[in-house]
């Protein structure tokens, strides 16, 4: 069960995350995060005959590895909630297609991890299901020939463009068990600043995370030296930024904050301009480092607030500004033991 | 709280729909449904300066409308459950930019209205919201463009082809209240018979339907029978006769089936081929014909299993097959009273 305080729910018997898996590309394995990863592969079409099969073969392995890792049978999975960033969020469709479970299908661009995460805990935590997965994965080429201009173009990036991570990830969510816990979720409302450049989500997007933020301080009686980090993702060097200066504007100064879209590449190595991003970059960036902080006890209470531009090429050609959403879930250490990712 | 069955939930406190709404184009206004609109326009760009947006005030206007009629302010709504079938759902994303209200995206392409309302009566009967709005839409010319040929190419329409629909509907979906029932809930597990013609949706979303319906029978002990009428949407006339076909071979002669794709224009005097389509489809009849009648009396037990169609235009591209899901929920005459609608 629950209560609600303005948009937040808190969970009185929060639901764990007893397993999670990550599976990346080849630039993620060159990455600081590499270590954390379960499978990373040279090959950025994993054998497939297109980008959007390696996405959704990405996703597939991620979840089962996730059941692997967890000692899961696939026939136990009560449902899966799960979105991608392809029009139609068909690399999500195809896996399950292949995994058979129930699937829920959910869209919220770069939001994702933390929308699975949070409609998941509601339906655990409610004995909705007793376990779940929540996942979702990104591809560079299949983003780039969604969103941007074809690959072959060889566009030239500016630098506030982020690089989409070529990632899956994938939480075993369950009810009761050991692991991280999910004490907490909130929805969060679409914002609007009238920025139109798609070479510029993180100028889109860090009003969403503000907002969010903002109001989860208010609603829980918080303020973010309560936490021992806040992880966004993926607002990149640009988003993170201005999400400083919105927060300052009202009086915070955030000291512990970290962007998703920071963290999985090197930014003196790995040419990515303002950062990475994508939906697969905040499910990796929870399964390759949030997540075994937290189940190892190094941190014991985080934000996880993952934010999507809600945009399509459409809209964008149609000169229409970007709405994002960002999406929090408030995770704590594991209480008894570490799951068993 | 619910029980689970199964891949089914049994709420023991049904949540209710206590209001809804409807709106709808040209064709809409002409076909037998027409008198059940709150609103229906003759411009089917409702004066908007192209498709996209056209769909999204359709989805904006029903929600409007269903909080008028639900006498709910826009602030008492603690999440909206939405999509579409645009791609990156931005008809929905846009929707919820002007309603300013937290917001879930979700995606089941022709199963959204199912799926949000699985969701949503999940959500209330935990205790997670005591009110949200659970909608979608779809528009003819939007999703032409978005799945098949641009209009002005003037391709012919092969007998098997169904109409998407210009509509949205919307449903206020609360924990306590007046009005038609959900009383249970099953999310679908995605089928593949290997159909590739993006022509023949109803031949691709038909074993997915039979699927659900199967399971929820098997789940719940009932059968048919039990039912005052089975809606299915959309599969057309095509899908509708295949439907019959694979419950047939399972020992099922139901004769107390009726498709949404079947109900919103007039066969004889549309030309609409196979039927109707798109999430606004089933979204309208629910709102039109289905919840008036429980309101009224008129039927006390229905199921309404929408399916969804998983391809994009790029998998179909690769030639890709078809995946299909299907979601359902259980309706109940309302126990005190019709609701406000």
């Amino acid at each position: 069960m629950a209560t609600r305080h303005g948009d937040t729910l808190l969970f009185s018997q929060p639901p764990v995350i007893s397993a999670w898996a990550a599976v990346g590309g080849k630039k993620e394995g060159e990455g600081p995060l590499a270590p954390g990863f379960d499978e990373l592969c040279q090959d950025n079409r994993f054998g497939q005959s297109s980008w959007e099969a390696a996405e959704k073969y990405l996703q597939l392995r991620a979840a089962r590895l996730c059941l692997q890792k967890g000692k899961v049978a696939q026939q136990q999975i009560e449902l899966a909630l799960a979105g991608d960033l392809q029009a139609q969020c068909t690399a999500s469709s195809y896996t399950m297609r292949e995994l058979g479970v129930p699937f829920a299908g959910v869209f919220g661009a770069c939001s994702t991890m933390a929308e699975t995460l949070a409609l998941g805990a509601a339906l655990c935590s409610g004995g909705y299901a007793r376990r779940l997965l929540a996942m979702t994965s990104s591809h560079f080429c299949a983003a780039e020939r969604q969103f941007r201009t074809p690959l072959s173009y060889g566009a030239v990036r500016t630098p506030t463009a982020q690089w989409t991570a070529t990632a899956a990830g994938c939480c075993l969510v369950q009810a009761e068990g050991r692991g991280p816990r999910i004490t907490a979720a909130a929805f969060g409302r679409v914002q609007d600043y009238a920025i139109k450049d798609i070479n510029n989500m993180g100028a889109a997007m860090a009003p969403a995370a503000a907002a969010t933020l903002l109001r989860y301080f208010e609603d829980t009686h918080t303020d973010h030296q309560d936490y021992d980090c806040i992880y966004t993702g993926d607002l990149g060097q640009v988003g993170s930024g201005l999400l400083h200066e919105l927060l300052a504007a009202e009086g915070l100064l955030v000291k512990n904050h970290l962007d998703c879209g920071c963290l999985l590449y090197d930014p003196a190595r790995q040419k990515v301009k303002s950062g990475a991003s994508g939906s697969g970059c905040c499910a990796a960036v929870l399964c390759t480092r949030i997540l075994p902080r937290l189940a190892r006890g190094g941190q014991e209470r985080v934000l996880f607030v993952a934010t999507g531009a809600l945009m399509s090429q459409t809209t964008f050609l149609q000169k229409e500004s970007i709405p994002a959403v960002a999406h929090l879930v408030e995770l704590r250490g594991a209480e008894n033991g570490e799951g068993e990712a």
